[in-house]
């Protein structure tokens, strides 16, 4: 291992799990740590202390990137909001100030997303890119934008919010963040199984069919229907078909408003996205040049990879 | 005077009039000379030239920024295209190498949109921002957008093509552009007109009244219905709330996607909008930080100044 570039250790903390792992030049030098993520903050602080505690006597590693669920401020420093799946006290809280203090490492926060993008951009597919678009579609949708080589992070580091996109009005469906009619609550994963109630609800239960037949439409999940996709069912196809139109859109929108060398689509939806069909009718749709779309190349340790590399980019 | 900071030439080319004028350090120094835009390329480059040369001469200036209409290279030298409303030929035209060999100015040329949104950062409204969305809706809708104090070009000059998010799906409106329900074909001068002729279509004629009683609905004109809200007819009063929160969709979008500091509205269908109403309403619906929603100061010399200031930014 030279030592040209500074190792540094990546952390991404969500909702479910915390993961954590050393990152040489944009590699992963050391296995990736899993740990449950804690019920309660003192905990969830003592597990990311130790880990970190760990990795930095064996790899002798500089400086420590946090990828985050929830919005991060300008500086980098603090967790400032939307973290409804982590513990209490999680917002507000400043791991900068904690961590230097207890390790005496340079420490670096940044959203899950943003981290995720510029790990794409740096070794990922948008390698080489000067501005790209890393999509999320998950249970919600999340996006990390890169402008010229750098993190669009908005006047208080809270931009990219790309899942808030309204694609309809006339207030037809309620989004988790309160407003209506939002890109994720129709394209994400959770509006997919939205959708296929809707439209299973507008078929009379005589004519129900195929998936459908017998089926109770209150219970009807996303994969189930992705799974009658791939087995060919037409109701669940009429679906998909109009959940990638849903996909589409909000991509459109992105594409026309940055002119961006890439577009990435990650998370655990990306890989039920026609690659080649939607690449195609984007272009037919933007007013704007060429694109590349392509899946993430790190899906699960992006947020380390990233984190640990934006750290580096600060202090190294 | 002072020569502190150099004098530059600004040219803003649109479809239907040219204008000119000088500017030093972000104002007009000299009147705004205005011209019919020619309907050949030929006549159009020597109006330009003439104009030009002449303010050369008399003010001693080094640049020339070109506002203009359509698509610009990334280079900032050459027209690529959207330019419906200019002569054959316009596209393609590398004022740059011309002006520069004819009349010995370094010269820069940009989208107008953008050399507004320019103008609007550094003399105007958002003037100590570092991040701003300059809205145009005119006829149609255009943007220029400013991260981190520079212009957003994408990579091939063609950012902000904001009018075009699509807002809608199920092939409601096809939009100039040729794709479906973009912003534009809803939220703009013309669609206003559409929305207004949609809505009065559902009305039985029996039941028509007020500005609608007796009216050849194909005659409905954007501003006869504006004219009706403002003198309280109850149908024009729907047709503009409905505008009011397409309008505000497409806002929604970017101030999600950007966390800017502000938001500039201009072009002619922006003294239509309730400032304070819209503003309360975007700051309910988005997820980020606040934002300031504000007129634009310089409505119709954006592109003169904005042209000329980005040159001495690159020349000066």
């Amino acid at each position: 291992m030279t030592k040209d570039e500074p190792v540094a250790i990546g952390v991404d903390i969500g909702g479910t799990k915390i993961s954590t792992g050393v990152v040489h030049k944009g590699q992963l030098l050391s296995d990736v740590h899993l740990f449950e993520t804690p019920e309660n903050i003192e905990e969830l602080l003592s597990v990311v202390l130790k880990a970190v505690s760990d990795l930095k006597s064996e790899f002798d590693a500089e400086y420590v990137g946090i990828a985050t669920a929830g919005t991060v401020n300008i500086n980098n420093s603090k967790v400032t909001g939307s973290t409804g799946n982590l513990p209490k006290g999680y917002s507000g809280l400043d791991f900068k100030t904690i961590i230097e203090a207890e390790l005496g490492l340079k420490t670096l926060l940044e959203n899950d997303a943003n981290a995720a993008a510029y790990a794409e951009l740096k070794t990922g597919n948008a390698q080489g890119d000067k501005s790209t678009i890393v999509i999320t579609l998950g249970t919600g949708i999340g996006g990390g934008i890169i402008v010229d080589g750098k993190l669009l992070r908005g006047k208080a580091g809270v931009a990219a919010e790309i899942g808030h996109m309204p694609i309809a009005w006339g207030k037809k469906r309620k989004c988790t963040c309160g407003a209506w009619d939002c890109w994720e609550s129709y394209a994400s994963g959770s509006g997919y199984a939205l959708n296929a109630k809707e439209m299973a609800n507008k078929i009379p239960l005589e004519q129900r069919e195929g998936i459908l037949k017998d089926k109770e439409i209150e219970t009807l999940t996303t994969y189930y229907v992705i799974d009658g996709f791939y087995k060919g069912d037409s109701f669940a196809r009429k679906v998909h078909e109009q959940w990638e139109s849903l996909v589409k859109m909000g991509i459109v929108s992105l594409v026309n408003i940055f002119d961006p060398d890439s577009v990435i689509l990650s998370g655990g939806m990306a890989k039920f996205v026609n690659f080649e069909k939607l690449h195609r009718e984007i272009e037919e749709t933007v007013v704007i040049s060429k694109i590349k779309l392509l899946p993430a190349k790190h899906n699960n340790y992006a947020g380390i990879i990233g984190a640990a590399m934006l750290a580096v980019e600060k202090y190294g």
